[in-house]
């Protein structure tokens, strides 16, 4: 990898115990799946998130006044990890012009006749918005690590040696410290969930007719693959965890505590930003004096 | 600039007189911008311009029926340079579906709320296709450069001091390394027009109705920063020409001349591809073969 881990100077990643360090020295084993000992409740974590939907909501106004900063939010997981329920708790009661939320499924024909990058550039949020991934780019060397056989589709030249997943990484690093450098936020979130409390959620599915939508046979065969999922996401985040598009590995065994986590980052990082409403030249605001004059004055 | 600029294993340069080399030391003074001495007269380029395209549209036939490589030509040059004429002689005669031209126009409020590569993306070509950009996100290191009063709109962070344009070269190379990697021949034309040859060009549009609307006045304000715009050339050659994707300072004060140098350079760079009509497994051959079958008994 180029020794130009270094940030753009406008961003640091937030501080937090679920950051995924730059150095390549994660390891999944040793990344917590549930809260710690001293980890506040459910009921208190609810309480402190209504606190933070609060500021975001405050945030976003601001960042949608400037239109200067994008802030572009990926959400990996394992099925049931709670990808869709945590961006519906961290982003209800926001604006609902000021993000978008896309969820990436099996790519058409059109997206598969161009590079691994171009279906995301279509979707990425513009200045002044907040944009959610549901899944990403990095399914790329995710599930297609997992299944290369994926690869056959994507026509690639050359054949799918090993580099070739070297060279999807440093495609990513480049791509995104792109995205930084020209004003987006990259946060970029795992959902950490345990194989137990995933069985857990998927026979809770089986047992709620409610939830039998949500179900798939191939999510179980997908099951299956579980100790490759992992040592595929392990090198991910040690190669793409970035001073500039950080990871953070959030436990998602317990639900309050992940949504907790990710809003506590996400307003974090907006507090890092230097937000504030445009400021107007004198010879500006004079034109606003005129023009109440203006309308005052109108018969 | 990091030290990779080696080649993917499936694409290199075209030789040519006029390739940029990679090592920065390309001087516009020394480029030149009409035939040299030996150089075929006009009516013998045309001939040979007629051969080739013959040979461009057999090969653009495969290149659409294997869909692996796509292949995105950018032309850039000083007003009347011959863009658009040379696009118009080098592809006609090519299937339309094959190929398409797209011309880059001040950005639009939605793409100025994106960073400066995004509307570039929007309009790359897909597998099995000719893309051509008349102009592209290279404007952003030349017209930006010599005027840096636009970048206001582009609400970056950050002051825009030197090393804007050095992040902004760094960009560029890592974004067509990822296009290459993924299967998309670039082919970068600067058509090296001189000082004397655009007054002639010009003046002649001035001299011949049908011409005039191809005239505006901005054109003679341009060609007041000349020099400028020469310097902003020279270093966006020098750091952009790389073995993946190479420039070519095409001389543009010839036109049949110009359009034949393009018409080569392309032409051998399809030659190089493998490129070849999709092949059929035995079984996929004995269905064809009981198709066939099928349709004669067919009553």
């Amino acid at each position: 990898m180029p020794n130009n881990r270094k940030s753009p100077p406008f961003f640091t990643p937030p501080d937090s115990p679920f950051l995924v360090p730059c150095d390549g020295t994660f390891l999944v084993k040793d990344a917590p799946t549930g809260p710690g000992k001293n980890a506040p409740g459910a009921a208190e974590c609810r309480e402190q998130l209504d606190r933070l939907t609060d500021r975001l909501d405050e945030q976003q106004r601001v960042l949608y006044a400037q239109t200067q900063y994008a802030v572009l939010c990926i959400f990996q997981a394992m099925d049931a990890a709670g990808k869709d329920s945590t961006i519906r708790a961290v982003l209800r009661g926001l604006n609902p012009a000021g993000f978008q939320v896309f969820s990436f499924q099996a790519p058409s024909v059109e997206e598969y006749a161009h590079d691994f990058l171009w279906r995301a550039t279509l979707r990425l949020p513009e200045r002044g918005r907040i944009g959610i991934f549901n899944r990403s780019y990095y399914e790329e060397v995710l599930i297609a690590r997992v299944h290369p056989e994926f690869l056959v589709r994507q026509r690639l030249p050359g054949p799918p040696d090993e580099s070739l997943w070297e060279r999807r990484f440093e495609s990513i690093q480049d791509y995104e410290k792109h995205l930084v450098r020209n004003g987006t936020v990259i946060l970029k979130f795992w959902l950490n969930v345990s194989k137990q409390e995933q069985r857990r959620r998927f026979l809770g599915r089986l047992n709620k007719q409610k939830k039998h939508w949500k179900f798939s046979e191939a999510d179980i065969a997908e099951r299956a693959h579980w100790d490759t999922y992992m040592q595929a996401y392990e090198r991910c985040l040690n190669k793409t965890s970035t001073s500039w598009a950080p990871w953070y590995a959030i436990p998602a065994d317990n639900k309050p505590y992940m949504r907790l986590a990710v809003a506590q980052i996400l307003t974090q990082a907006l507090k890092r930003l230097d937000l504030h409403y445009p400021t107007l030249t004198s010879e500006q605001k004079a034109r606003l004096v005129a023009s109440r004059k203006r309308l005052k004055e109108e018969s």
